[in-house]
C-alpha cells in the first residue's frame, strides 16, 4: 500500500479569519485526490465551526487537532514558543518532527515558525539557519529569491548558504547550472556593505566547485530581467523587495482596471488577466522554509483564502514530487 | 537687475555617453527661458564636441568648464575625490560652494557626490549627513522616500534626521502636517532591527514637537497606497526599494505593450501613456541631496537623456521657487 500524503495546516495566528481559511481548505478538498489527508490545527472556536460541516468520504479526509491557543503576529517569537507549547503552531511542528505529517503550511508569525523549525527539525548539512525562498516572474525564467524574511540580518557566510540552498532548489527543479546573483545597490564588485563584498569574493571562489554560475551583483531594477535563477539577499532587504513588488503590481493593475472604460477593459482582458495571474501573490505557492529536512511553507500573514489554498496545493506538489529528496541529492 | 539663474551640470562619469547628455542639454536650452545660464563641466573630448555647435543668443546661455578627468562609477568615492581634484564633479562642487552656480545636477558616482557635498558645503542645522530624497507616485498623493542611497547604512539618529528633513521638504511643498512612516518588514512596533525599533520610539516622542504625524511602520506592499507623505529608510534598503519599483514597472508596462495587438493597444493607449508617464523615472526630476545648504540633484547613473533633462528642469524649478529658503524656514 502506498503512503498516504498527509498535510498539516496551521489555521491560527494570521491577519485572516481562521474560519475563512478553514472554509477555503474545505472547498479545496473537494477538488483534490481523496487519498490526501489534512491535519488541521486550530482552537476550540474553530473546532465548533469545523463540527458544523457534514463531511462525506468522497473527498480528501480532514482531521482536527485541538490546540489551546495561537501564537499571534505581534508576539516576540522566542517568548511565544516558550510560553505557548500547546499553540497550533507548536503542535503542528511536533507532528512534523514525528513524521506524522509530510508537510506543514502556516500563515502565522514568521519568526516563531522559523525558530520552531530551527530548534525542532534537522537542518541540512552545513546550514546554520533556514531561509525563506519565494519565486518571482521575470522576462525570461522565474527567479527564486532568498531570504525573504526568515532572518532579519545575514552574515556573508549566511549569504553563501543561501546561494548553495537556492542553487540546490533550482537543480531539484531541473536547472543544471543555476545562475546566482546578489541583490545589491550597484553591479560593481565593491558595492554594498562589508557583508556583500565578502559574499561577492567567496561566491567567485566557490561557484565552480558547487556547479553554479555566479553572475555578480544585481540591482533592483534588473531583478525582473531574468539574468539570474537565484537572487540572494538578507531577509530584511528581501522582504522589502518582495512586498514592494507586490504592492506596486497591485497599484499598476488596479490603476489600469479603474482607468479603462468597460469596453476598453474587455478589449484587453485576456492579457490583463494573464498578467494578474503571473504577478499576484495568490497564485504563488507561498514561501518555502529551505535549509531544514522537512517541507514547511509560509503563506503571507495577509494571505487571502485563495492564496492560502494555493500554498496548500504547493505543499502537496512538493510531497508528491518527493522534492525534499531531490533537494538533498543536489545539496552538498 | 534680477539675479540670473545659473545651473551647473556635471556631464561626466555616468553610464551614459557624455555627448548624448550634452546634446540633450543643448536641445533643452532651446525650450527654456533665455535668462538661464548653464555651466557645463566636461573634459577636452567633450569640449571639442561642444565647440562644433553654433550657439545663437536667443536661447539660454551655455558656458563650458574644462576639467582634467572624471570620477568613474566604480571608483572608491573617498580615494577618487582626493586624487581627482580637477575632475568635473570636484570643479562643479567648488563652483557651488563659491555661489557661482545656484544648483548642481550630476549623474555621476553617488558616493563621491555625497562625500564632496558633505565635506565642502554647509550642512543644515543638526544634520550629520545629507540623504537622497526621491518621490514616487501612490494611489493618493506622491510620497517622498529617503534615503535612497546617499549612505549605505543608517543609525536610528540618522533615520530621525531623515524624518525631520522629509517633513521640512513636504512642508516647503505646502503640506502642513506631513505623515511620516518607516519602511519596515511589518507594521508592528517591534519589527525590524534595533535601529528601526529605536527610531520608532523616538519618532513617537518627537512627532508633536516637530509638527508631523508619525504613522508607524509601512510595509513594501503598502508603500503605494499613499498612507504617508514621507517614507524613511536606510540608503541600502531605499535604493533597493526604488530600483525594484522601477524594474517592475518597466517589466509590467513592457509586457502589456508586447502582448497586446496593435488594435488593442490603440484602444488603451491614453491610459497606458498616462501610467507610463507617472511610473517612469525619466519623468522624475532626479533625487535631491537633502540636508545641505545647496541644491544638488542626482540623476540616475543610467539616466536616459530625457531623464537627465528632466532632472535639470527640476533643478531650475527648485531655484525659481526659492525652494532652499522654504526648506530652511520649515526646518528646525
Amino acid at each position: 500500500m502506498s503512503h498516504r500524503i498527509s498535510i498539516g495546516i496551521d489555521l491560527l495566528g494570521s491577519d485572516n479569519s481562521p474560519i475563512e481559511l478553514l472554509n477555503s481548505i474545505i472547498a479545496l478538498t473537494k477538488t483534490l485526490d481523496p487519498s490526501i489527508n489534512f491535519k488541521l490545527f486550530g482552537d476550540q472556536n474553530l473546532l465548533n465551526e469545523f463540527n458544523k460541516f457534514n463531511f462525506s468520504n468522497e473527498f480528501a479526509s480532514l482531521e482536527f487537532h485541538l490546540s489551546e491557543n495561537a501564537i499571534e503576529m505581534d508576539e516576540d517569537p522566542l517568548v511565544a514558543i516558550r510560553r505557548k507549547k500547546n499553540s497550533s503552531m507548536c503542535l503542528a511542528i511536533k507532528e512534523l518532527k514525528n513524521k506524522k505529517i509530510d508537510a506543514l503550511v502556516s500563515c502565522g508569525n514568521t519568526g516563531a515558525l522559523t525558530a520552531l523549525s530551527t530548534i525542532n527539525l534537522d537542518l541540512l548539512n552545513n546550514i546554520s539557519k533556514p531561509a525563506l525562498l519565494a519565486t518571482i516572474p521575470t522576462k525570461i525564467n522565474p527567479c527564486s529569491v532568498l531570504d525573504i524574511g526568515a532572518n532579519i540580518t545575514a552574515t556573508s557566510s549566511q549569504l553563501i548558504e543561501y546561494a548553495i540552498l537556492g542553487s540546490a532548489y533550482k537543480k531539484a527543479k531541473g536547472i543544471k547550472n543555476p545562475k546566482i546573483g546578489i541583490l545589491n545597490i550597484g553591479t560593481e564588485e565593491k558595492k554594498g556593505t562589508l557583508v556583500h563584498k565578502e559574499a561577492y569574493q567567496k561566491l567567485t571562489e566557490i561557484s565552480k566547485k558547487n556547479n553554479f554560475e555566479f553572475i555578480g551583483n544585481i540591482e533592483g531594477k534588473d531583478a525582473f530581467l531574468g539574468k539570474v535563477d537565484v537572487l540572494i539577499t538578507d531577509g530584511f532587504t528581501g522582504n522589502i523587495f518582495l512586498k514592494t513588488s507586490e504592492g506596486l503590481a497591485s497599484f499598476i493593475l488596479d490603476k489600469i482596471y479603474n482607468d479603462l472604460t468597460k469596453k476598453e477593459f474587455l478589449e484587453i482582458s485576456k492579457v490583463f488577466n494573464d498578467l494578474q495571474k503571473r504577478l499576484h501573490y495568490s497564485s504563488y505557492p507561498g514561501a518555502l522554509l529551505i535549509g531544514i529536512d522537512a517541507i514547511v511553507i509560509k503563506s503571507h500573514g495577509y494571505s487571502s483564502a485563495p492564496a492560502f489554498a494555493s500554498a496548500v496545493k504547493g505543499a502537496i506538489n512538493f510531497v508528491k514530487q518527493n522534492f525534499l529528496n531531490s533537494l538533498k541529492l543536489n545539496f552538498k
